[in-house]
C-alpha cells in the first residue's frame, strides 16, 4: 500500500551561480541541498530541475512523473513561462502537491494558486527566527518539538496577503519585533500545498535538519491519493 | 457611523436582449431586477453597469465609488478584458466585496480569486431546489429560515471546484439527486466574497424574495470595513 | 517507518441483544462487524470493547494501547460514566483518533470535545441516500468516487448543530427532501476527529463495502503522529 | 434596521478587591473600567455583573436580554456554578455573542464551548508585547492599524491548546520570544465568541484606546442576527 512519493525539487538556481556568497553554502544550488537531504528518507525519489533548463525542466513528462513539487524561486519570477505556469496549475488541481519556499510567495504559480498577492514585509538584517509549533499534532511539525530556532534568517513580516491557511502550524517570532504565518496549508483542487518560510539564500537554513525535516514531512503529507477522473459537465438526474 | 453601502450591480446582459424566454422574466435584464431589490434597503445606493458599455461599465471612477459589486455572467466570460479583471482583483483585494451569481463562478474575477478551475456539474431539466441553511447565526441567512425553496431551477452538482470555503452558509438538495454548496463566503486580502448558487435565465429566481433577503444580507456582509493602508516590502527593526 | 495502527472499535451493543430485527444484520454485533473489515486491512490491529464491560471495556491500559477509536452508541449514551468521558477526552486531546458514527453523535465524549448540543433533524423511514464527496482529494475518501449510494438508511437533517468542521469531506442527499453534512473532520489538541453519518442499526450499512472503505481510511487519517510532550504553565523568557 | 446592543460584562472582582496594586490600576474593578469604555460607543447598551452577586449576577433574566456577555475571570473559576455554566451554554448556542477576555481561557464557559483544556505557557515578567493584525479585513481590527503595542503585560505563549480558530485574527509578538494566537474567532451554535488576550490585572490594559476598540468592535461583530427558531428531532419528508 506505501509506494513510492516522486519529488522534483525545482530551483531558480541564480543566485548559486552569481553570488559567491551564495555558492559557498549552496555550491550545487539550494535544490542538490534540498535533495540530498531527501534521499535519505524511505520511499522518496527525488530528481531537481532548473529555470535555464528548457521549458525549465518542468516537462509534461516530468510534471506527469511527479508527486509533489518543491519551489526555490527569487530574483526570476518573470521569466517562468505562462504555459509552465498553466501546466503547474493544472497538476497541482488535478492532485500533484506543491511546497512553495520562503521567496516562492510571489511567484507565478503560488500567487496564481491563492488568488492574492502574496505580499509582505521583508528585512535581510540580522534577525533571530524562531517557529512556533500551533498545531503539534499535525504530521508536518512530526518530531519537530515546540519549535525551530534559527540564528540567522531574512525577517518575513505580516501582513503576510494570503488566503486564511486551511490549517496554520507554524508561526514565526523575529527578534526584530514581527510575527509571520510561516507555516500553511492549502487544498486547491485535489492537490495539498505547504508554504514554509525560511529559506534566505544568503543562510544555511536548508541544511538545518529541523527544516529538512519538516520539508521531508511535508512531502509526506502532500502526495496525492490514489485519483479518481473527476466529472464535471452536463449530466443527467439520477434515480431516485 | 452606518453608511450607505454603494452597490453596482454588473450583468453580462445578452441573454435578456436576445433570448424572449428570459426577456419575458427579466425585460429590463438581471441588474434591473436585483437593483430594484436593492433599492427598497435602507442605506443602500445602487447602479449598474453592463459588458457592453465601455470599460463593461467599471471604470476605475466607478470601481472606487463601488463598495461591493454583485456579478452576473455567463455566456461572455471571455469578453471581459483582462485589464479590467486586473482592476476588479486589485480592488478586491484592496477591500470592495464582491457577490458573484449562479454562472459567475466560471468568471474571469472569480476564478483568479479562486485559483481553482471553479468547475461543476449541471443540467437545465425540470430540478426542484431547496438551500438549506447550515450556519443559522451568519448574517447572511437572517430571517431566512430553514431554507429556501425554489420550484424550478438549474441544477449545479458537487464536485464544485473551489477551495474549501471560510464558512459554508448554504447548501442545496437538488430533486435529480445531487448537492450543492451553494453560498460560500471567503475573503481574499481586504475583500469579502460572497458566491451564491441560484439564479438560472430562464427562471424567475431574482423575482424571489428570500433570494432577494440573501443578497441584500450578504451586500451588508461583504461591505468593507473603513480601511487602513497595509505597508509591504522592506521594513527596519521595530524597538524593543 | 509504517507502523501498526491499534484500533478499538466500540459499541453500546444493546440493540443487537434486544431486538431480532437487529441481531439479524449484526449477529456479534456492529463492532464485531467494523472490526472484521478493519481486519483485512495492513498494518491495522483492532481490539472490540462494549459497553456492559467494567469500565465499558476503556481501562486506562486499552486507551494507551489504543490509537484511533471507532465509536457506536445510540440508547444509552447515558449510562457511559463521566470518568470514563474524561479519560476519553484527555487521550483524543493527547494524540488518539476518533472515529464517531452515526448516532455517536450525541455521545457524551463527541458533544464534549465539540461543545455544541450536536442536534439534528432525523427520520426512520424509508429514505434513500446518497453521500456525495465534496473533497475528492482527501485521504477519507480515497477510492470511493464521487459517491456512496445507500438504498436504505435512516435520514439526518440539517441543521447539525456542530462547529463549523475543519474540513468537510462528505455531504448527503436523502430523497425526502434534506441534505447534511456527513463526514467531518476535527482537530482537538493532538487528536484528530472525525464524523462519519451512516449507519443506523436496522439496515446492514456497515457491511457496505464503501463504508467500510470510509472508515479504514479514516482510521489511518485519524492516527497519531509521533507525540513530542507539550509543555504548558510558568516558563522562563528564552534567549534572543 | 440598527438597534442597540445589550452588553454584559462580568468580572470575578477579587483581586481589585484584595490587592492594592490592581485596586490602584481599576478602583471600580475591571468591568467597570471596560463598561465605561463601551458606554461612549454608539447603540450600546453596558451593565455588569460579578462572581459574588447572587447567580453570579447572571440570572435567566440578565441572560435573556444580555446581547453579548463579556468574561473576565482568573482565580476564582472554579467557583462559578455549574448550573450558571449550562444555562451559558445554552445562551451562547442560542445565538448570545461572547468575549472571553485574557484569563478567561479556563473558565469552564469558555473551555466547555472549545472542548479542549485551553492550556498554555504564560509569565508575569517584563514582556513587551506586540499584537500584529493578520486579518486587516476584519471587522474587529476596523481602525486598528497594523499592530497594538503593549508596554508591559502578562506574557502567554503557544502551545494555545485550542481548536484551530474559525478565522484568527490577531497573533501576539512577546519580547521573551514567544508569539500567541491572540484574537480568535468562533461560532458555537448561533453563538459568535471572540476570545481576546490582553489584560492581566497588574497591568492598565483595558484603559488603552486600541484595546478599547477592539473590544467595541468585537462587540459588535459577535452581536446576534434575528434568530430563527431552530427545529430538532423527528421529521417528516418534504415534498417534492
Amino acid at each position: 500500500m506505501v509506494t513510492t512519493i516522486r519529488v522534483t525539487v525545482w530551483n531558480e538556481f541564480r543566485h548559486e551561480r552569481h553570488m559567491t556568497e551564495v555558492a559557498n553554502i549552496y555550491p550545487e544550488g539550494i535544490h542538490a541541498t534540498i535533495a540530498a537531504a531527501l534521499r535519505k528518507e524511505e520511499q522518496i525519489e527525488v530528481r531537481t530541475a532548473t529555470l535555464d533548463e528548457p521549458e525549465h525542466g518542468l516537462t509534461e513528462d516530468v510534471l506527469q512523473n511527479t508527486d509533489v513539487l518543491i519551489w526555490w524561486g527569487h530574483s526570476a519570477h518573470g521569466e517562468v513561462a505562462d504555459v509552465i505556469v498553466d501546466r503547474l496549475q493544472q497538476r497541482v488541481l488535478g492532485g500533484m502537491g506543491l511546497i512553495a519556499l520562503h521567496s516562492g510567495h510571489l511567484s507565478k504559480i503560488f500567487t496564481r494558486l491563492m488568488g492574492t498577492s502574496c505580499d509582505l514585509k521583508w528585512r535581510v538584517g540580522n534577525d533571530h527566527e524562531r517557529l512556533w509549533v500551533v498545531a503539534p499534532g499535525h504530521p508536518i511539525v512530526e518530531r519537530i518539538g515546540q519549535y525551530i530556532e534559527l540564528e540567522h534568517e531574512e525577517m518575513y513580516g505580516e501582513h503576510f496577503d494570503i488566503p486564511q491557511p486551511d490549517t496554520l502550524v507554524l508561526v514565526s517570532w523575529f527578534s526584530g519585533g514581527e510575527i509571520f504565518r510561516s507555516g500553511c496549508c492549502y487544498t486547491r483542487g485535489q492537490g495539498k500545498i505547504f508554504y514554509f518560510r525560511p529559506g534566505h539564500e544568503t543562510f544555511p537554513t536548508y541544511h538545518h535538519p529541523q527544516v529538512q525535516r519538516v520539508i521531508a514531512n511535508a512531502v509526506r503529507w502532500a502526495a496525492p491519493t490514489y485519483r479518481t477522473p473527476l466529472i464535471y459537465g452536463n449530466t443527467a438526474p439520477l434515480e431516485k
